[in-house]
């Protein structure tokens, strides 16, 4: 059978590392409803070349749908449609760095942005964080060293550790940008999944006073399959965006999927679908934190919303090489190092809340914990986490 | 009201150098019934992140509704689908090149493919054409003086020119680029929009036994918007696609476009569509032929399929300095200069035949003869074109 998904699971293997929504948690139903209604007005302008920042009435209605939750009220001249955060990242790239230039990231830090990085020759600085997120004393040290094209950072539920950076932090992050000069690129793609108390606003709420590029995505809040974000930023940097020869040439970059969506929206789709995405996981956060306390492998953060937990083992332990022996006994996981350009965090591993019902997440846990006794005995601990 | 499309034409004005669809012909109702069919199917595997290469049973389809009109047959492991045609040069510039190298274009070539060249920080050396495309003994000369990391060419049906590489020349071509190791990067966007004889096969055609990377897309035979097209060639080039730090991390590059397309392939709606097509820009390609002529303007080349004439004026014009004219006139062209990367073919004029139906392009062309009329007479000269 062909393959469609970029999720590969080896059969029998609970694989708590892929950082996918459930399959069958996807918006089926909704995403039908919002297609018919699209493609029944009689008017085929979203199938034409689009306008360079995207559909304008679906910038008007993402602009009502995000002021409603971001924490202040944002107009459709701040956004920018993309094909999704890693396009957006691979087109800031070419639009405000040159080859060569450094680019600061957190660490732990999304990994597979370190791809784009690369791809665009970036040196990247790793800023380390903590509980309240990225660490401004050490992001200040390394301003003193390096001139960033931009900082990229994680803010809230971060991937990988599921910390969100302070309200306090935020703003004195902004005073840094302001007088040293760089970028803030603020992956934010978690924001919206907030599973008790809504998270401080997005950073693009200082956008108008700092170079806040505010990344957005339908990808965790509705399908990844759509290929659909935004950009908030001030509109002078959006018109950096749209004259890069790539939007230049192809026009707005995702008419089609922006014009569905733009429906959704219309219809009120997109709330209903969010409050059940964070009731359901809402109950994974819980029950597998339970589970793996049961088991005394206690988080390092305790996340409040996103899809990530971040457990640090004993500085023995090397999740890189235990991962084989985890894939024969069912469970997979990300480990730590992948989520460091410097290949460290070598005894740290990330797990993923979003992907498996309630029993698959407790099995899984089950079998991670098994593998973890099994080494803490073989070097004479009685423990896992340092 | 909000932009939707990327077409922007001042009123009153008919603009023959607009390169896109007529909005009226855009598929509205296949594309309802396709996407209908998808979404009613209960699988919702398209709405995942999409496995790199693209959706499987997509590309199975492409390719075989490619090898009925390729003449060639090829498999679906040979398709990397992308986001369009400028997205397919803008990855292929990320992965192929590096800053500083050279790429070959024709001249003239697709002007907006410059501006994806210059955001890669290449360098771009010109080689002339004729009537049968890119002429291979200056091409031959260039190669002995740079080492181009691929030469860009539109084979079939040219923009801004119309005409077609020979068949002869294709494999000249094919030769040249085994013996001095450079990739042909064929645009292909054309190839299906043949209005009499269908032109040679595809430069695909030869990707297993050279280094040719053959880029299509949905945008001229289908729409635009979908940002919806693939790219053929060996395998193993096709994984360093899929290996590009933003095919990485965010997958497959349009899954929920793929999905219904795949099954406006499956339910057989692109063939007559494409019928269509072909049936009604053969007559505005006639019909504007046969308005030129009237007025004296005969095009440089005699175009068999394609978007797009081209008019070779007397030297003594300029094109750029006479738009202004031409607008208060209520007409629009491509200026020549913008097809040549060192501002040459100042002279000539590029017209769209694909946007507007037979009247507007007539009333266009008479708007168009009048402003040349009065410039020669202004300049004592009794006649346009060279």
């Amino acid at each position: 059978m062909p393959d469609v998904t970029q999720t590969r699971i080896p059969p029998g293997v609970i694989d708590l590392g892929v950082g996918h929504p459930s399959l069958e948690l996807l918006p089926l139903e909704p995403l039908h409803q919002a297609a018919l209604h699209r493609l029944s007005q009689g008017d085929p302008s979203f199938l034409q070349y689009g306008v360079e920042s995207g559909d304008g009435y679906f910038r008007t209605e993402l602009a009502g749908f995000l002021s409603r939750h971001y924490g202040f009220a944002l107009g459709p001249e701040e956004l920018f449609i993309t094909s999704g955060v890693s396009q957006a990242l691979d087109l800031i790239c070419t639009v405000f760095t040159r080859p060569g230039q450094v680019v600061f990231v957190e660490e732990p830090t999304y990994f597979l942005s370190l791809g784009i990085f690369r791809d665009h020759h970036l040196e990247v600085v790793a800023i380390p964080t903590d509980e309240n997120g990225l660490i401004l004393e050490a992001l200040e040290v390394a301003l003193k060293q390096h001139q960033p094209a931009f900082l990229y950072t994680i803010p809230t539920f971060q991937n990988p550790t599921g910390t969100t950076l302070s309200q306090e932090r935020r703003e004195r992050l902004v005073e840094l940008s302001q007088q040293y000069g760089f970028l803030i690129v603020a992956d934010e793609v978690y924001q919206l999944l907030h599973y008790y108390q809504p998270p401080p606003p997005s950073l693009g709420r200082f956008a108008d006073r700092a170079g806040v590029l505010s990344l957005g995505s339908f990808s965790k809040i509705l399908a990844p399959g759509l290929r659909l974000g935004w950009i908030q930023a001030a509109p002078h940097r959006l018109q950096a965006l749209a004259q890069s020869g790539l939007v230049a040439s192809g026009g707005g970059l995702n008419p089609f999927a922006s014009a569905v969506v733009r429906s959704a929206l219309e219809l009120g789709l997109l709330e209903p679908y969010l409050q059940k995405l964070r009731s359901v996981y809402r109950s994974r956060l819980e029950a597998m934190l339970q589970a793996l306390r049961q088991e005394g492998l206690e988080p390092r953060y305790l996340p409040q919303g996103g899809y990530f937990l971040w457990l640090e083992l004993d500085p023995s332990f090397e999740t890189q090489r235990l991962l084989e022996q985890a894939i024969k006994e069912g469970v997979r996981y990300q480990p730590g190092a992948r989520f460091s350009n410097q290949g460290r965090l070598a005894h740290a591993l990330r797990l993923c809340l979003a992907y498996y019902d309630i029993p698959d997440l407790l099995e899984g846990v089950r079998r991670l914990a098994g593998v973890l006794r099994v080494v803490a005995a073989a070097a004479g601990k009685g423990h896992c986490i340092e």
